[in-house]
């Protein structure tokens, strides 16, 4: 059966759009979803970008993108009371218990009660206490570090993003792609593509 | 009669996809397009952000995904020997002549025909010897700085991006929101945007 790896970090709004969908996707063409979270802001770092949250025009028309997704996906949103806000323990309880209905859980309490996620305290109405301990085990917060960079070794650049037998899907809106690619049916041309990588660039800003 | 501001760069292949289908998108809104000619790397700097082609893994999701849009829209492409490339002798040729026509025949030069557009040279055989010398005067490096302001001032963080009654839509893929805006049917909840302005950080990476 065919893997998707889905990689996220409840940071997102997007990631929280992509999870309310990734499993039905996953059953319509006979995949299983391996649920990764990862930290967003180390890809960030990595990349040497600002996410959308950290420049205040993208911020703001970010966020009414996706007020209109979620307006047409007819999935409720509530931001939570901060935002950007610390995603570390939460991320590391979903490192150990990588599982669909916790992590949706998660995901709704954040972004569509509007509820804080990043505390102990937070979370203590919605998690067990053994695992909320085990979150702040070094064990644990491996678990996450190695998560991250094997999205970054994979090619990884953002959130949400399936890996799928190599190939990458980034954003929720990539999801149509990412079905046809499922259905044998990708249109990209890889010779176009290998092309694409050796061209040369006559102009550098950086 | 409406008018959609349309911003881009010849070095974003998803302007070209854009440049393509604005114009029918405006006709059939009873809007009029004024084409805005901007200077990408000058937003980038401006919000220390990396563009997608600046950032390897990136680069080559960006141009597979683009390989599906083309597809889906049924638009030729090939892209230019180089990349990225000069884009600044194309641009001032537009603030001059800011002219659909001659505009979407650069954009085709550079992507459908994949011919270079950085220079005197490359350009002789598109652009007139008079539009070109004039390019390279004080006055039009001029309109393309003032151009290039009025977009970030306008909230303009990248290309392309559609502004209309101080509404931005960016990226090709806003299409579809734009015209529901257009159409008066915009779900964006401005009450809900309000809340999220003003939403406190309880984490900063920078």
């Amino acid at each position: 059966m065919t893997t998707l790896q889905f990689y996220f970090d409840f940071i997102s709004p997007y990631a929280y759009l992509a999870s309310e969908r990734i499993e039905a996707l996953a059953l319509r063409n006979q995949c299983q979803v391996v649920w990764r979270p990862i930290l967003l802001s180390a890809l960030l770092t990595h990349n040497q970008q600002r996410g959308p949250a950290e420049i205040p025009d993208k911020r703001r028309y970010t966020f009414k993108n996706l007020l209109r997704l979620c307006h047409d996906e007819k999935l409720p949103l509530q931001p939570p009371p901060d935002h950007p806000f610390n995603s570390l323990l939460p991320l590391r309880v979903s490192c150990l218990r990588p599982q669909a209905g916790l992590i949706q859980h998660l995901f709704r309490a954040c972004w569509k009660d509007g509820r804080p996620i990043d505390s102990s305290d937070a979370l203590k109405d919605l998690i067990d206490e053994d695992t909320l301990k085990q979150a702040t085990s070094p064990e644990a917060k491996q678990m996450l570090k190695d998560n991250t960079q094997q999205a970054l070794d994979a090619g990884v650049f953002g959130v949400p993003t399936v890996v799928v037998g190599g190939e990458v899907f980034w954003g929720f809106d990539s999801f149509p792609h990412l079905e046809r690619y499922l259905q044998g049916q990708d249109p990209v041309d890889s010779s176009l593509v290998e092309r694409w990588d050796r061209l040369p660039a006559s102009a550098s800003r950086l």
